[in-house]
């Protein structure tokens, strides 16, 4: 049982769109990320995600709306939905996810990450 | 989909010891609570429990140890360790535990809380 400063545990965390695992509560990742630009279109079939920014601004992009979260502010993305993240300076997230959760969902690409190495 | 911005939701949070959930993701909860005083000794047979501190101060009391948690620091408790949360001066604390998590474990006392009410 070791805490976790969250500001040092990012500075761990290297390059954009590659999440560090920082925790897991049973079955479910509490995972650290920085973001940088804009990622893929993507859905989690069948998990819910949710997004809490720790620093910087990340802008959600949904098919219909756009959300944009800023510090301490947090949102859950429910399984099935459509969402491209979106960073035009580094925004750096914790994100709670069920451990089978891959980044660009269904989706595969060059940022597709099927592991999740921990800090 | 509402986002959630932690600050405002706090003010909502009535009482200490008495989560409220703020996002479920599959089958984990995120809940807030204010914490003040001392908690009972209690452990969760079958939950992992992760304190995030977002303001003031938490100590973490254990058999062995004791562990200091200020803002956005956080801890993961295992399943099956007894634990015992003191806070000095009111704290507010993000938890991500298991849906099935009672608050005081198999301890029954005054603040048993069975249900989390959402914000």
């Amino acid at each position: 049982m070791q805490k976790i400063r969250l500001a040092d545990a990012f500075e761990k965390v290297e390059g954009y769109w590659s999440p560090r695992l920082a925790a897991r509560v049973n079955g479910t990742d509490v995972r650290l990320a920085r973001l940088k630009g804009e990622f893929v279109w993507h859905a989690h079939a069948e998990e819910d995600e949710l997004f809490l920014v720790v620093e910087g601004t990340l802008l959600l992009r949904f098919r219909d709306r756009e959300v944009t979260l800023g510090p301490g502010e947090m949102l859950l993305v429910p399984r099935g939905v459509e969402h491209c993240p979106v960073a035009p300076q580094e925004c750096r997230v914790l994100l709670i996810e069920p451990a089978t959760t891959v980044n660009t969902g269904a989706v595969r690409e060059a940022r597709t990450q099927r592991d999740v190495p921990p800090l």
